[in-house]
C-alpha cells in the first residue's frame, strides 16, 4: 500500500487504479573555470510529475495512460504511455499491446526511472531506443523472457507530407536465479530503425538533468539511412547487495558517406545498509520498487542504500568529434516509506576527451525527493 | 460497465466518475503522383487522448471537466468540456448549462467521436460550430428535443483590446419513431455566428487525420460580418440496420464584398454481421456507445459492423477557389467488448475540383484502436 | 460533501483525494474613449481549471498535486502545487514540507482564490511572492501560526547556464479571538528574493483577468540586485460581517542605480444577507469555503454575500512611471451549494495617475461561475 486510487468489480474483472509519480530535484555544480564550454547554472526542478489511470476490461484486456506534467513547453511534457493490451491466450506469460511505449530495449531503461539506483540513468542512455506507436508481442516467465515489436513514430509526431521512420526491436533474458533476495539475470537486445531520410542525434549531460547542458553530442548526423544499436545486460541480487552492468553500441548506415559507431556502457553496485534487498520482476525482467522492511516511524528508520556507478560513453568515430565521457557516482538512497525516496548523488566527470566540452571534469552534488502513489 | 472510476454517496445525491478515451491512429495513403498539391506521409498517431471528471453536487447541480492530452502544441491539446448545469426543475426533461461545451448543432457532431460509424467524421464537419462558451437552456423527452444557446468565444481565446465575438445557436429534433433496435430521428439546426471583424477559414483533410494536408481550404476570408449555417438530419435504425445523412448549408456576409455560399452533405448507412444494433439517446438526441451482445471471449466474437459513406463538400463560390471534395467511405468496426473498438476504413477519394488539390484522388486505409472507460 | 473523489484506508494511514476547481468569467468593460491607452475586449475566458491529487501515506506523510488546465500556452498553463511533507513530529501543530509551493506571503495570497471575496485579488498581487521550489517548516496553532521557507526558482525554470535565484520567506499571525463567527487575525510577514542579476517588473490589471491590458506596469527593471517586501495584514470577522485589510511595501535593491520603493493597500468588507458566515481556519492562517447554511432547493436560497472593496496601488517611484491606480468594488456573492459559487463584480476605476494608461478611468462588470470538488 502506497496510497494511489484503485477500484475492483466484484468478480474481479474490472479493475481501474490513478497513481503517479513526483520528482523534485535540485542540483549545485562545481567546475574548473580553464575548461572549455558553457558553465553549469545551479537550480531546482520538477524532473518528472506523472500521473496514470490503467486498468482491467472483460478481464482479459488490459490498459494505461500516463502524462509528464513537468517542464515547459512540449519539449518533455507529454505523453509517455498511452496502450491496450490483451492476454487471455492459452499460452502462459504470453501478451500482445499497442499503442506507445518502450521499445524492448536496455535494462535501465525497462526499470522504471522510480526504480533505477540513481537519479539519473548512465551516460548509454543517449542510446535509448526510446517509446514509440507501435505493437508488440512478449512472453514473461518466470526463468525466461522475450519480447518482440514493430514501431512506427513517437506519439508526438505527426506525418506531414513525409512518410514517418519505424524501427523493429526485440529483447530476451535468462534468469536461471530468480528467487527473493537472490537473481542472476542476463539479457541481449537488438533495436533497428529506419529514418527514411531522417537526421539522428546523440548527446548526453553528465548524468544530470538541471543545467541542461550535454557534455558529449555528435551533433546533427544528416543522411543517416537507419541505424542498428545492440545490447547487453548482466544483473545480480544477492541479500543486500545487487549489481548492473550494460554495454550498448550503435551502427549507423549512411547513404553518401562512411558508416559511424558508437559504443558505452555502465556497472553498478548497491549495499543496504539496513535489512533490505532490491526487488525483481519477471514481468518485463526488470528491478521494481524497494518497499522497506521497518518503514520510518515507531522505532523504524526505512531502507537505506549506498550505490557507486562507473560509466563511460564515447561518441567519437571518423569525422565525429562528439566526446567521450567517463563518470563515476557515489549514491546514497533513503526509502523511509512504501513510496518515498529521498537520493543523494555525487557525480565526479573523470575526463572529458574531444567535443566542446574537452576537459570540463565538473564535479555534481544533485538531490532527489520522490513520492509515487 | 466498461472500466472507469465511479463513486456515489449512500442518498444518491453526490456522485464522481473519472474516465476517459484513447484513440491511436495509423493511415497509408495512395496517390496519384501526377496531381497537383503536395504529398500525404504515412504514419501513427494519438489521435485523442482525453480524461473527464464528471460528477453531481446536491442532486440537481451537474457539472463535467474534460481535457484532451493528444497532439502538440495548443493546437489540439486542450479543454474540451468545462461546465455545470442545473435539472432541478419541474418541468420534464429541462435542464440549463453554463461553460464550455458544443453548439447544438449537426447530427455527427453531437454524436461523441468514440461512437461515430466511421474513424473521422464526414467532411461537412468543416462547416463545425464546434465549442463556445456559453449558456443553453434544453428540453430532452422521448419524441422530441429543442435546445437553445448564446455563445461567447472559445475557452482558448484571451479578448485583448477587441470583443471577442458571439453566436446563437438551436437545434430541434423529432423522433417519432424511438425504441431499442427501432429509430425514426428528424432533426433541423440553426446557428448564427458573429465574428466582430475577424476572419472565417473552412477547409478540410479527406477523412483522416494523420498527415495534416488540407484538400479543400477556402484560406483565409476576411471582412466576414457574421455567418448563418444551416443543417437538416435524418437517421433510422432498424435492428441490424441503420442509416444516417445531413445536408448543411452556410451562408457568410461580408461588408465590403459580395456574400458567400458553401454547403455539403453526406450519407452513410451501417449492417452489423452480428446480432447487435446502433443504440441511441433522447439525451442530445444522439447515437451513444455500441455495446456487443456478447463479448469477444468463451466463445462470443463480439460486435462486427460494415459500413459506407458517401460524402461530397462544396468549398467555391464567387472568388473563392476552395475546391469542392466527393469521398466514399468503406469501413469495418469490431468491437470485442464494451468500451473498446477497432476500426478500418477504406477512403477513396473519387473527385477534388480546383482549389490547390485539383485532382488529386488518393486513396486512404486507416486503422483505429480505441478504448473508453 | 461538495463532491470529489476520496478513499481511506482500514486504519485510516492512508488516504487519496480528487478534486478540482473550475472558473469560468465574462467581461464587460465601459471606457472613457478619450483616455490613453488601449482598449478592452469583452469576453469570456476559462479563468482556471484545476484538478488535484492528494493523500496521506504511512499516517505522517502528505503530499499534493495540482495542476493547472486553463490558458493557452505555458504562460498560465503548469503545475500549480507539488509538494511532499512530514507532520509524525512530538511538537504539536509542526511540519515540513518540501516542494512547489506558495511562499509564506500575503493573506490574499494564502486564501485560495476559490474562497477570495472577489473574483480577482486587489491590486496589490502585484506584488505576490508567487511559488516557488523550496522548503517550509510551519507551526499552526489555534492561536498563532508561524512559517519560514526558503526557496529556489519557479518550477518551470531550468538552471541553463547561470544560476537560479533564491529567496527567503516568513509570515507569523496571531489569532486573539478565533472561534466560529467570530475572529481578530493579525500578520506580519516578510520575503526577501535574490534575483542574481535577473530583471524584474510588476504590473497589474484593474483587477479583471479577460483583456489582459496592464493599467499600471513598471516595465522590466534592470538590474535588480535583490528586493525586500513587506506586509501586513489584519483579518475580522462578527456573525454575518467579515473585514479585511493588507498594506504591501517592497524595496528593490539595485546595483548601479539608485534603490526603489512601491506600494499599496486596499481594505475590504462583506456582509451576508443570509444566515451565513466566513469560515476561518487556523491551518494556513486563512479563511476557507463558505458552506451555505440553507443549500439551495426545497425553500432554501443558499449563501448570499455583498461585499466592498478600496484597492490602491503605487507604481511610480524615481524615474520608474509605472502609474498609481486607484479602485472600488462592489461584489455579490450567491453560494447555491457547498462548492458552487457565482458572483458579480462591478470595479470601478476611480484613477489611473501617471504611465501609459493615465486617466483610463474603467468600469467593469464581470461575472463568474465557479464550482470545487
Amino acid at each position: 500500500n502506497k496510497g494511489g486510487l484503485a477500484v475492483k468489480s466484484r468478480d474481479g474483472n474490472f479493475t481501474t487504479q490513478i497513481g503517479g509519480r513526483m520528482q523534485l530535484d535540485s542540483a549545485w555544480y562545481g567546475e574548473d573555470d580553464s575548461a572549455a564550454g558553457s558553465t553549469l547554472g545551479d537550480g531546482t526542478k520538477v524532473r518528472r510529475a506523472r500521473l496514470y489511470i490503467k486498468g482491467t476490461v472483460n478481464k482479459d484486456w488490459f490498459y494505461k495512460f500516463e502524462y509528464d506534467f513537468a517542464g515547459t513547453g512540449d519539449t518533455r511534457k507529454g505523453i509517455t504511455d498511452i496502450w491496450v493490451g490483451y492476454n487471455g491466450f492459452d499460452f502462459e506469460g504470453l501478451s500482445v499491446k499497442a499503442g506507445h511505449f518502450r521499445d524492448p530495449f536496455m535494462l535501465q531503461d525497462q526499470i522504471s526511472d522510480n526504480n533505477t539506483q540513481f537519479t539519473e540513468r548512465a551516460s548509454i542512455d543517449a542510446f535509448t531506443a526510446s517509446r514509440h506507436i507501435g505493437v508488440m508481442g512478449s512472453i514473461d516467465r518466470k526463468h525466461w523472457t522475450t519480447a518482440l515489436g514493430v514501431f512506427g513514430d513517437k506519439a508526438n509526431t505527426n506525418g506531414g507530407s513525409d512518410d514517418e521512420g519505424w524501427g523493429l526491436g526485440g529483447r530476451s533474458t535468462w534468469m536461471p536465479v530468480n528467487e527473493k533476495g537472490s537473481l542472476v539475470h542476463l539479457g541481449l537486445a537488438a533495436n533497428y530503425r529506419s529514418t527514411r531520410g531522417g537526421e539522428v542525434q546523440f548527446k548526453q549531460q553528465p548524468e544530470t538533468n538541471i543545467s541542461g547542458v550535454d557534455f558529449v553530442d555528435t551533433g546533427k548526423l544528416l543522411d543517416v539511412d537507419s541505424y542498428l544499436t545492440l545490447g547487453a545486460e548482466v544483473a545480480l541480487v544477492k541479500n543486500r547487495f545487487s549489481g548492473q552492468a550494460e554495454y550498448i553500441r550503435t551502427q549507423l548506415e549512411r547513404d553518401t558517406t562512411s558508416d559511424l559507431t558508437f559504443d558505452g556502457w555502465y556497472a553498478q553496485t548497491g549495499w543496504f545498509l539496513t535489512q533490505d534487498t532490491r526487488p525483481y520482476t519477471h514481468k518485463g525482467a526488470k528491478f521494481k520498487a524497494v518497499k522497506p522492511n521497518s518503514p520510518f516511524g515507531n522505532g523504524g528508520i526505512g531502507a537505506w542504500e549506498l550505490a557507486l556507478r562507473y560509466s563511460t560513453i564515447d561518441l567519437m568515430d571518423g569525422a565525429i568529434n562528439g566526446g567521450e565521457m567517463d563518470n563515476v557516482t557515489l549514491g546514497l538512497n533513503w526509502f523511509p516509506v512504501a513510496g518515498l525516496r529521498f537520493s543523494a548523488n555525487y557525480i565526479k566527470v573523470l575526463e572529458v576527451e574531444g567535443g566542446a566540452h574537452d576537459n570540463e571534469e565538473a564535479d555534481i552534488m544533485q538531490l532527489r525527493g520522490q513520492w509515487a502513489f
